[in-house]
């Protein structure tokens, strides 16, 4: 019954619903539909849940279902598995498989090698459209899903592409190098995901030649792999800004616990920071309550506000539009947003303050928001910009600098001014 | 000089030049460049600059970048001009590019219909491969970049697709009906962007067709548009989430006041409410002045384990990873996640408060924090949940009330506790 269900349904279907189901029901489904669990389906498999089943299967098993993976994915497959089990799969590849997965794994995690497809359909420039739609039709070898045709010199360097939709509409004896466009966006094989993410993206690719350091074409990135690019790494950045690590519901619960709690402990740090200077001012808060309760109202919105700035700014890190070349002027710019924001903030608290306390009091917490509000601005763009500066991904700890920043500084101004105020005398 | 550096650029990198320039240096750029900033590059350009350069323009001008675009280049370019501007534009367009644009303007913003492209190669399913080519060269009128061909009824209802790489490969005398695949994934007109960008993903697209309310084919969605669409979409969530609105650097001042100031006066409210709590315990506060330095700590680390949380669900439900069916389960990972932060952290604050404080100081904060770490982790899912099933985005409004709910907890728990203790009697 659970067969003729699925058995109708898309491999990422299929995947989908044994990712949906728990860990003892995968097992079950997976029993219960063996012969509609193809390597697509496995290819199509959430990582964590993908290495779990393979690690059940015997090497063998594996292997088979490599063989019948186009190269990346199979690599996506075998990379996760710890180094026995690889060696073990490998060797019950065949030699060009095995020869070709290996390549890949030579390079490093995330660049253009470890990704890019093997198979590319690479001609001579001076062939004709008619000769090279004869070389496709009788060449039952190639790739069956492609989507340009690479030119190349005698040194297998690219010299142009060509998209299928021209050589479908130009006539059989006029010749490739007539069609093709020279201009091309070429990939180094050691470039990062996140660059050919943003590659595709700005030069709107279907795909791309990726060639070796001595300029030969290797491989290519396709725009379907890319697209899982361009969203992982999109989306990685909201996660690692909150310290969530990879956030993958997928992940074991002792993984998730260990890149989480890392950042709750540095939380702590920062937290600490801000006790020590609400401990400096202890006497002051003996003497009035009321800055115990009004305190954490300008370390909150300033954390906000921060927050808020950082964002934005990781954001434009990340896609190439925020550089040294106009960081003065964002800084500027935000530096004005907060400006309004900290007046408006002010004006609202100050008056409520005034009224249920004192205007003194009011004046007080208006002058330690819009000060605050500032530096979160200021903080929020430096932060990121610092780390970004210094080799380092800005999404990964700015979160942590910018809120003890506001943290500090909003006890400390707050519970400053009003001893310097005379308040707590 | 300018100009001949600019010259040999793509357009999406003079157009990344132009978004470098301040507003000034913008004009006297565009004047040293006139004849290179092409539609093209007009295309390439951030929303807020370009509806800046348009504004300057005469209707004229406009309508003549629109007409040298393909539709749905031009509908962005013209979206977002106020009535009268877009009226006066239109007014200039010739017939046809009028009516295709109107009628992409007549669907909602962010859906398919609006964001489609109109020009499509659709033949009857019985044509062979040979014809089809020799279709494909005689019409000059077609697009020229397309990547895949559709094959209609006499309806113009979509019975399949295919590659241009299997046309390719096949002999001309077959017919198309034999090498396309029927298995397609059709795009309803008025599906939203975001569903649009997920069916590419799971089904590694490269275009597909869209229909209207009666099936008929009426355009495509094709990869290259689709993937800016992802990028956005997984790029929002974060902005969203720190209340950062739409989060672009180009955006007006004015504009990214309104956006992010709404979210500080909520936050504020937030934080008027765990001041309420904090006043409650004010002769506590003023018995024990450790409570005020030590409060600060339960809630901002309540506050950091709840957005944790929160990112990872809100990137689930997303991805259409988190739904009915396994709501229980991620909430009970989250929980086990949960309980292990939270018993970790209380074990390091415990111990320090005791050493610094008093024993019975440190248990109640100890306890204080996993209380409240736990119920950041519950928040964490039961939040963006929520909000999903009452058709809200997650991502917009989630932050406000886990930081709310953390913020309150944070202090009840740990003041309510020492009471509870007599530390404060
Ligand atoms: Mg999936
Ligand atoms: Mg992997
Ligand atoms: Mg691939
Ligand atoms: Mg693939
Ligand atoms: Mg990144
Ligand atoms: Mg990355
Ligand atoms: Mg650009
Ligand atoms: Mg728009
Ligand atoms: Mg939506
Ligand atoms: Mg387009
Ligand atoms: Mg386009
Ligand atoms: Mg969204
Ligand atoms: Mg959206």
């Amino acid at each position: 019954a659970v067969y003729d269900l699925v058995e109708p349904l898309h491999p990422a279907d299929i995947a989908d619903l044994v990712e949906l189901c728990d860990a003892d029901e995968r097992v079950e489904l997976a029993a219960a539909i063996t012969d509609l669990m193809s390597s697509d389906v496995i290819a199509e498999l959430n990582d964590y849940v993908r290495e779990d089943m393979m690690e059940a299967l015997p090497a063998e098993a594996v292997a088979q279902i490599a063989e019948q993976l186009e190269t990346d994915d199979a690599v996506q497959m075998i990379e996760d598995l710890d180094v026995a089990d690889q060696q073990a799969v490998l060797a019950e590849l065949d030699d060009e498989d095995r020869a070709a997965i290996e390549s890949a794994l030579a390079y490093p995690e995330e660049t253009a090698g470890r990704l890019m497809s093997r198979e590319v359909v690479a001609v001579p420039e001076h062939m004709t459209v008619g000769s090279l739609i004869d070389f496709l039709r009788e060449n039952v070898d190639l790739a069956n899903d492609f989507y340009e045709i690479f030119a190349v010199d005698h040194l297998h360097h690219p010299v142009g592409t060509c998209q299928l939709s021209w050589i479908l509409r130009t006539p059989r004896n006029i010749a490739l190098s007539d069609v093709m466009k020279r201009d091309q966006t070429l990939i180094p094989v050691a470039l990062d995901q996140e660059e050919v993410a943003l590659m595709f993206q700005k030069y709107a690719l279907i795909s791309a030649a990726v060639v070796d350091e001595s300029g030969r074409l290797v491989g290519q990135m396709t725009v379907d792999d890319v697209v899982h690019i361009i969203s992982e790494e999109a989306s990685e950045d909201a996660l690692l800004m909150s310290g969530a690590g990879e956030g993958d519901i997928n992940e074991p619960i002792r993984d998730a616990y260990g890149s989480r709690v890392r950042w709750l402990i540095a939380n702590l740090g920062t937290a600490l920071l801000a006790s020590a200077i609400i401990w400096y001012f202890g006497a002051a808060i003996e003497k009035l309550v009321a800055l115990a309760v009004l305190m954490p109202i300008v370390a909150s919105i300033g954390g906000n506000a921060g927050t808020q700035t950082m964002a934005v700014s990781i954001r434009a890190i990340a896609m190439n539009q925020l550089t040294e070349a106009n960081t003065g002027r964002i800084l500027w710019r935000e530096m004005r947003v907060a400006l309004l924001n900290g007046v408006t903030i002010a004006v609202l608290i100050g008056i409520a303050t005034a009224l249920i306390f004192t205007p003194m009091l009011g004046a007080v917490i208006a002058l330690a928001m819009v000060i605050n509000i500032v530096v979160a601005g200021f903080a929020g763009v430096m932060v990121p910009v610092m780390f970004e500066r210094l080799d380092q991904d800005p999404a990964v700890a700015s979160s942590v600098f910018v809120t003890m920043i506001t943290d500090s500084m909003g006890f400390f101004a707050f519970l400053g001014l009003a001893v310097a105020a005379g308040l707590a005398g």
